[in-house]
C-alpha cells in the first residue's frame, strides 16, 4: 500500500487541509461497518455509509410531509451524512438490542472524542455538535434526521419479509415504540408504517 | 419478497407521497453498482451509493479551500448524492474507458429521463436539472462536485497502489488531464496530487 504520512501530507499542504485528507481517508472504513438490515433485494447486508447516503437523500425528498417543513435543510443532510460516523469505532449497535443499547451511549462517545479530533478543531467541534444534536433528538433538524433513520431500516426490513425482526423475535410492541417518532414527525407516512406493521404481524414476520 | 405495489402505496399515502417512496426504494439498487476503484484498505471495489455518501462528505469538508468557498452549499451536497443516480440504470463508467464514453452522454441521458421520471413531476425535474448542472461542469457548485468527484478515487487509487490504473494502462498524461479541474478549483489540492502523480509513476503504477 502506498502510504501518506501525516508528517509528509503537511509539507504538502498544510497542517490543516492535511487533517482533512486524513479524517477524509480514515472515514472510507465506515464503508466496512454493516448494518443487521439487508439491501431492499436482500443480497447482502447493507454497510452504514450506504446507509447515510440513502438516509440523506430521503431527507431531501420527504421533507416536505414533515412537520418540520422548514427546518434547516443543509444542517439536516449534514448531520444524515455524519450521524453513523462514530461507528467506525463504535461499531454498529442493533436497534432492538437491548444489551448492547447500555454500553451505546458511553462507547459511543468515546468513538466521537476519538474521530472528531483527527479534524481541524473548529470543524471537529462543529461535527461533533452535529452528532451531539442527532443522538439528543431535540432539535426539529435532529428530529427528523432521527425519524428517517428510522424509517429506511424498517421499509428494507419489510421488503425483506422482516429478515432483522426474524432473527431477534422483535415484538409489534417493540417496533411500534420506535417508529412513533415517524408518527410525530412525518405523519403522512404513519398509514403506511401501520400496514407495514400489521401485514408483517399476520405473516408471522413480526411477534405479536 | 413483501411487496408494496404503487396502487396500494397510494391508497395509504396519497399519489405524491407514494411516488417518493417508489423512487426511495428504487434508488437502493446505486449501492449494487460497483466502482473500479478499490476501499482504502483494498479489501473490495466501492460501490456508489457510499461513494456518493464520501463525495458528499469531503464537499462539505473542503469546501473552504475552493476558489468557490462561498457557493450554495445544499445545492453542492445534492448535487453529490444525486450524481450517479442515472448508474442504476447505465452502469458505471470508467474515467478512463475511452470506448465506454463515446456511448456515455445518450445512455445516461435515458436512464435519468427513467429515473428522475419516478419522482413527482415538479421534484423530478428539479433534481434532473441537478444532475444536469453537475454533468455540464459549468457552475461553480458543480465544478467544485466534479473536482471532488475525481479526487476521490484518485487517493483510494493511490493508496491501493494504483489498482485501476495498473489494470488499464493508464498514463500519467491522461491523469493529470483529469485532475488539472482539482486545480483549477481547490489549488491547495494541487501539490498533494502532483506528489502521488509523480510517485506512481517512479513505482511503475502509472505508465509515463
Amino acid at each position: 500500500m502506498n502510504t501518506l504520512p501525516h508528517e509528509h501530507l503537511a509539507n504538502l499542504t498544510g497542517e490543516r487541509l492535511a487533517a482533512q485528507i486524513r479524517f477524509l481517508l480514515e472515514i472510507d472504513k465506515l464503508k466496512l461497518v454493516l448494518r443487521q438490515s439487508l439491501l431492499v433485494d436482500g443480497t447482502r447486508r447493507e454497510n452504514s455509509a450506504e446507509h447515510s447516503w440513502h438516509l440523506a437523500v430521503m431527507a431531501s425528498i420527504l421533507q416536505e410531509h414533515s412537520v418540520f417543513s422548514n427546518s434547516d435543510m443543509p444542517r439536516v443532510l449534514t448531520m444524515a451524512l455524519a450521524h453513523d460516523l462514530i461507528e467506525i469505532h463504535a461499531g454498529d449497535t442493533f436497534a432492538y438490542d437491548e444489551r448492547g443499547y447500555q454500553s451505546k451511549t458511553e462507547r459511543e462517545a468515546e468513538a466521537a472524542d476519538r474521530l472528531f479530533s483527527l479534524l481541524p478543531v473548529d470543524q471537529g467541534t462543529q461535527w461533533r455538535a452535529l452528532w451531539d444534536e442527532f443522538e439528543a433528538v431535540q432539535t426539529p433538524e435532529s428530529r427528523l434526521a432521527n425519524a428517517l433513520d428510522r424509517l429506511q431500516p424498517f421499509l428494507n426490513n419489510y421488503i425483506t419479509d422482516g429478515y432483522t425482526w426474524a432473527i431477534y423475535r422483535v415484538t409489534r410492541a417493540q417496533v411500534e415504540k420506535r417508529m412513533a417518532l415517524v408518527r410525530d414527525v412525518v405523519p403522512p407516512l404513519w398509514p403506511l408504517v401501520t400496514y407495514c406493521i400489521e401485514d408483517a404481524v399476520e405473516k408471522g414476520q413480526l411477534l405479536p
